[in-house]
């Protein structure tokens, strides 16, 4: 006698939002706007490569940020001392954003105006990995601090991401993180991942990543 | 010039889902099945006190459960054993219920034949607390293991519970949980609180919480 029955929400709930998500999309190509959604646990650096990110396509991108975050507005006021428009999304309990909620964020803003548009998500690395947002890429940052060993732990973030930032690569001489055992492990999950080796504090590796990005931005509007 | 634009996405989520448990409550109570819900850290000994709760009450009560696991059908088997029918929510990424997925559970259940549900929420002291499921009491479990000072850490939680089961107190005597002091800080946090004692593993305070559940069982059901 049957007495266990299963049911899989996980599989409903996610696909309405990928319908949501397919939408989304569709209304940025029609805008031409880029949407990066920027993922990674607490504390490696999304704030400071986005400030470092601004600083450095400001002057070719129209660009605007949409801050996820349980409970403060921290993030969201230092993006807007550079005078980038900041949305701050409060998402009370939930640990990730899914498409309408970034549908949400996006009506504060003037989508035609706008060629990229940054998420900072929820920090985490397992639910914001399960859930599309709408966005054109994905990237997600690993900080040096962090361990070698996070793509044994939390594949589906590796596997979701088109790019891996290495964050705080200042830090390689302190620690015994092996950043040849951490790209192998990355690339094992998935092949086509591109890697960049940055530290947003020295500002070593950003031109790299935002000239990769900046070219990103420029593929999608031509296209 | 204001460049920060705040959105509670929050706010708009939780207003839908209230409205959702409102309406879970009232089918609930045309049933007259009386829906517990179950929270607690990983490891608490939920499913444990569950087992216990139904060994205790199944000659008097109707019961079935629904088990919330983010990817595993453990709990559930386990329950299945006893005889009583298991609902196996897999929630993929989700780290709490809300009102709509606890409908989708109980659309495997005869609700009229049911005297009393009990789910087993995520394990999780965060997300689970700021959903309203629809149940019509809250349990919650913390273990002696877990310490004291979890109501300072999780202050949501002991809020929004009626019951606060202080679980594995059979490990008193090897820590130095003081169940004095957690009790005066579960009561400044909510006064109305009701607390047990109780190890799952000996049997030792369960006569007292399934006496006050089979209580508030009888008052909904007769009310």
């Amino acid at each position: 006698m049957a007495k266990i029955r299963l049911i899989e929400v996980k599989e409903e709930i996610q696909a309405d939002n990928r319908a949501k998500a397919e939408a989304l999309r569709s209304r940025l190509a029609a805008n031409k706007t880029f949407l990066l959604n920027l993922m990674s646990s607490p504390g490696a650096g999304k704030t400071t490569l986005i400030l470092r990110t601004i600083e450095a396509l400001r002057d070719d991108l129209q660009m605007s940020v949409i801050e996820a975050d349980i409970d403060s507005m921290v993030d969201a006021e230092k993006i807007a001392t550079t005078g980038i428009m900041a949305v701050q999304l409060r998402t009370g309990g939930f640990c990730h954003l899914d498409a309408s909620m970034v549908e949400k964020g996006l009506e504060g803003l003037d989508l035609a105006s706008l060629d990229l548009v940054i998420i900072e998500n929820v920090g985490n690395l397992v639910c914001p990995a399960e859930f599309d947002t709408g966005a054109i890429k994905n990237a997600m940052i690993l900080s040096v601090p962090e361990g070698d060993d996070k793509p044994l732990k939390y594949p589906l973030m590796f596997t979701v991401c088109d790019v891996l930032l290495i964050n705080k690569i200042d830090y390689l001489g302190l620690s015994d993180f092996n950043v040849a055992a951490l790209r192998q492990r990355a690339n094992t999950l998935n092949p086509r991942i591109t890697i960049f080796e940055v530290s947003s504090k020295t500002g070593q590796g950003i031109a790299e990543w935002t000239r990769w990005l900046k070219r990103q931005v420029d593929e999608f509007r031509s296209g």
